[in-house]
């Protein structure tokens, strides 16, 4: 026995969306269902539903930006309880068993994580995402959203601000720190938020100066438009961090020269083209690039928690069903400001 | 007034070497004259003798691994003595103020360390290196070397040596790390040697088999040639630090494979051409690549000390004077074992 829920679907590769009809399994004794309410949508979303990264399968339901309410719970569920307002993100199941599940950081479970959407589970069957009116996820992938945060615009954390956090943490970001934030969008905007709460001395490096008053109110101290290149003479070796959420497309040994003694690049925009970086930016002030995708759940919690503290949340644009099409379009050039959110009530 | 001493020239890039005469300046307070007995001849003097950095200027005498014995020394310098065995890396001077050189990485000085040679120093003058009878340094860039230990041995360990220990420290190398060494020859060798004696498991990912016996009689554990691809799925997340020592033309991404979660590739060599990288190497596992240029003074003298504790010095070809032409085509080719070493008593 199934559910039959409405979702957004894409039947193939590039494909507009439509609204069709999936499957939702029966709970397991550690399953949690969940009435969504709202799903952000992320570049990654976009790359996959025109099958820029290659394995891509179809029909595909996107959506790893997911808020909703706990509909009904497992017999062995503990942690969460029907009305309970949760949240899903990048991914819904791992083998809890490996080093790396142990740690706390499924997304590099050995076995390999169960994405949210556009994979397979355990069990064989595919993953649908959350631009849907329901997802049934194993309770360990489920985390709280703290009282009192608008449910829209906390979305975003699910991927835009674990995938933000994470880094800034690892990175030992605090006061004292200055972090550069390389392009100013869905990830951008929220490291920019992120990384001002950490205590940090931030800088918005964006293309242009567009977005410098919207910089500034998101935290930042400076915000430099990198289109005038003088900007890498007069910043050379002036950030320990620099976040790089931009795809694609921008001269990394520019930016690398930016970095002072034992300074970081973490990149985590996942562009399709390869990354060219000349052997001499690393060498002097022994810098490095680093990637890392998303982070575990209790760091996922930790973050939900830390900016429900700091009053930290991302700055949306909720739209409807028969919007998303659009909004991919105005996603790719950069027209969001700076999450789209889909209100999944109007896919009814 | 100063002292002529007889050194190898290189009149022009990549023209052969000329016996010629050079002159050493006249002691500053802060000077020392060493006799060179040795002088080791590294990859990057290659790459520069035959312009392939830019920037080059001729006349070249290269030469930054050198072993001598104080000969003079200026007013005001109480660290080394006439007759002390002393060595000299890869610079000769820096500010000494800034916190680069506060923090003893006077390689990443930021008025701009002042290489051994193919540089100017903060009087004007170019320098030059060891491949000569004499040189003049300020005391500050000498390091003593521990008795008892085989000179020209020892010599390749004021470059080769630092700059694979300063890695290797830095990512806390010891008893439980898994290190892979891709590459084994003067740098790779030196690597192989250091990391076995912090306690590591050290894996060689050489191309070919031909030096397996060498790799493990220097101390590695694990011996792999990379020209069988099943390498590559053999050992994929096995190892927590890569020593990337080999200039350029390997496949990055599959070695990037081999990390484990939090895993560094450490790139050592300098090559012209771009490093090429896939964003989805970094990803996965939250992995680096990492860049460093040799070691400061007091982690030199330090290597230097552990070195000598531990029993190991490079395995060296010693060659006269006459055979340096002929040791830079060796070593391009990847013939020499391991490193060769110039007895400048062969200049006179």
């Amino acid at each position: 026995m199934t559910t039959s829920v409405t979702a957004l679907s894409v039947p193939q590769a590039s494909a507009s969306f439509e609204t069709t009809t999936i499957e939702r399994r029966d709970l397991r004794p550690n399953d949690v269902r969940i009435d969504i309410q709202f799903a952000g949508i992320c570049h990654s979303d976009i790359h996959q539903v025109r099958g820029e990264w290659g394995g891509e399968t179809f029909p595909m339901v996107p959506g790893h930006e997911i808020i909703g309410t706990v509909a009904e719970v497992g017999s062995e569920v503990t942690d969460h309880q029907v009305g309970d307002t949760v949240g899903v993100g990048c991914f819904v199941d791992s083998c809890l068993e490996c080093a790396a599940c142990k740690d706390g950081e499924e997304q590099y479970c050995t076995r390999g994580v169960v994405q949210t959407y556009n994979d397979q589970g355990y069990d064989g069957e595919k993953t649908f995402g959350g631009y849907s009116q329901q997802v049934v996820t194993r309770d360990h992938f489920v985390v709280r959203i703290p009282e009192g945060m608008d449910l829209a615009a906390t979305t975003p954390l699910l991927c835009a601000g674990i995938t933000t956090y994470h880094p800034l943490k690892e990175h030992n970001v605090g006061p004292g720190s200055r972090v550069g934030v390389i392009g100013m969008g869905g990830l951008g905007h929220v490291a920019v938020k992120i990384a001002a709460a950490m205590g940090a001395e931030v800088s918005v490096l964006s293309r242009t100066d567009a977005k410098a008053e919207d910089g500034k109110a998101f935290g930042a101290t400076n915000y430099y438009a990198t289109d005038d290149e003088k900007v890498f003479d007069d910043l050379a070796g002036q950030f320990d961090l620099l976040v790089n959420t931009v795809g694609s497309g921008i001269p990394l040994d520019s930016f690398m020269g930016l970095l002072d003694r034992g300074g970081v690049m973490a990149n985590l925009g996942a562009p399709s083209d390869n990354l060219e970086i000349s052997a001499f930016s690393l060498l002097p002030n022994r810098r490095s690039i680093s990637g890392s995708m998303v982070g575990g759940l209790p760091e996922t919690q930790e973050m939900l928690d830390f900016c429900a503290e700091h009053g930290i949340t991302a700055t949306v644009e909720v739209i409807g069903a028969d919007q998303v099409d659009d909004y991919y379009e105005k996603v790719v050039s950069g027209d969001v400001r700076y999450r789209a959110v889909i209100d999944t009530s109007t896919l009814g």
